[in-house]
């Protein structure tokens, strides 16, 4: 069985792989190498390299792991067509990134960009009103792995939570969970707003003005997901008129975000270089996944984070 | 019986008292009138404006209400020759100041500074290598209301809590319990070093050169007790010969801190003026205490935070 992965691990991550798994052939390049692809039954990858036309000539291929979330640039009807299994890193994301969430809300919440342009200044001054997150009620878009993640901590704050997805069912450190179509009358409510939302035909262009418009005026609007969820000219629409407060945005309909965007200038958003998930313990983690998932393929169990392809996540 | 204010709550807060205590006479006055002090039985007040020459003609006092943590600033010991009892807000810091707490430990572990650097020149960057929180470990020292706080909110984020205090008692969500002739032993384990303690005579200059030394070079120490916890200078020497990361500070040995002092300029000290116990509930929730504990005195109970005034907290 070869096992060929399109980047390359630390050396004692590899050589830990090979002594776990003695009877599979690994193949480590940065790249994908097509000609290898041919003879591999299994692929490991980042999910950005691989095109509907590899899978042409790829005929051995059962299972590709993707060592990301996101699979918006992964051919996955063609993969569908093929019976090919794809499994994904959900979860893996979810302590980077709810930390990197709590980090950017707490930091506006205490005035700290505030705090540290008088530092920078030399000026010792009260005058920067840090607010309390106690009491306050946040929306999560998309509570699935990461957004239950940021419900468990948020209500360790003393936050309400409240869900938002496309079935209405219960989700994990959700108080109240409400479906798409219901958004506008929980918006208001809410001083913070988390999209953590995938991009899928469901998702794209999922927030409007119309919503933008009916948040609190003193709202943080966080895009954690997939910046296709909101279009960007509304959003800074709203920022403009100040019908919301404060935008953090990790994700941009374009990446990078262009060179004199508005965004880059403003006061009220922060631009994050979609670094949110980025850890030190990024690839440990996937390979951990990795590990027990070829364990359950080599004993035709289950695998983890198995992917819904008509779905898309 | 007269109970004298030498700070001035809004309207409606002044209103709400009257009305919920119609046979005591509230006398609301912005700095301390000595005069009124002599007919007064209770005295509410931030805990700045009482001298000792005071205490000698307020005859009829009885009871202090300090509307602050800090008591430093208070003749203590002709209060207590006088059987003066005196109370404080204790605990009403604690939200905001473990909010702020973990504002600050959040925006240095994701790297925040940097991000923010990085959108004021334009600069879409990756390079920003956010650290997790997650098993960390931190030493509390002071682990009181607010240290509890802290603790519990760290656990929330998978950090490993050792509290550090005179006795060695275990102190609510710290999972170990140090005293402090023992925390050269801990010190080298710690991520996070967090000082809430009060300036008493058991710890001024209880952090020596030594014990920054004996630090991870990777640690964040963070003072947000009294600033003579630590001589400055050994601080800064620790901090210059990077012997710690980081230094986040929001109380200094002389405040405000002087002008042209090396820390306004120190890329890894932060710099926060004195604020972090601020926040729009203060007052809301100082006068919430006082109103139990008047009920309280009323009905000759005991009250809520009395300091014992030998030890000074």
């Amino acid at each position: 069985m070869k096992i060929l992965f399109s980047f390359l691990p630390k050396q004692e991550q590899q050589d830990e792989l090979i002594r776990k798994f003695p009877n599979a052939e690994f193949v480590f390049q940065k790249g994908l190498n097509e000609e290898l692809l041919k003879s591999s039954q299994i692929l490991v990858t980042y999910g950005e390299d691989l095109y509907a036309s590899h899978l042409e000539t790829a005929e051995q291929l059962k299972w590709i792991m993707v060592a990301s979330a996101g699979l918006e640039k992964m051919p996955l009807q063609e993969i569908a067509n093929r019976g090919i299994v794809v499994t994904n890193v959900r979860g893996i994301h979810k302590t980077p990134m709810a930390e990197t969430i709590l980090a950017h809300i707490l930091s506006i919440k205490k005035s700290l960009p505030l705090v540290n342009e008088n530092q920078r200044n030399g000026e010792w001054s009260k005058r920067v009103f840090p607010n309390e997150l106690l009491g306050s009620t946040a929306i999560i878009l998309g509570p699935g792995a990461i957004g239950g993640e940021v419900g468990r901590i948020l209500l360790a704050f003393g936050v309400h939570t409240i869900g938002c997805n496309s079935s209405g069912r219960p989700a994990p450190f959700m108080e109240e969970v409400v479906t798409f179509d219901k958004l506008n009358e929980v918006l208001p409510k809410a001083d913070i707003v988390i999209s953590i939302l995938p991009s899928t035909q469901q998702t794209i262009r999922l927030i409007t003005y119309e919503h933008l418009q009916s948040m609190k005026p003193t709202v943080i609007f966080m895009n954690f997901g997939r910046g296709d969820v909101v279009n960007e000219e509304h959003l800074l629409r709203a920022l403009e008129e100040e019908q919301i407060a404060y935008a953090v945005l990790d994700v941009f309909e374009k990446e990078p975000l262009t060179e004199g965007h508005p965004f880059w200038s403003m006061n009220n958003v922060i631009v994050s270089p979609h670094v949110s998930s980025h850890s030190s313990q990024y690839v440990v983690r996937a390979l951990q996944i990795f590990s027990r998932n070829l364990n359950a393929w080599l004993e035709q169990k289950s695998l983890e984070n198995e992917i819904d392809l008509e779905k898309g996540y």
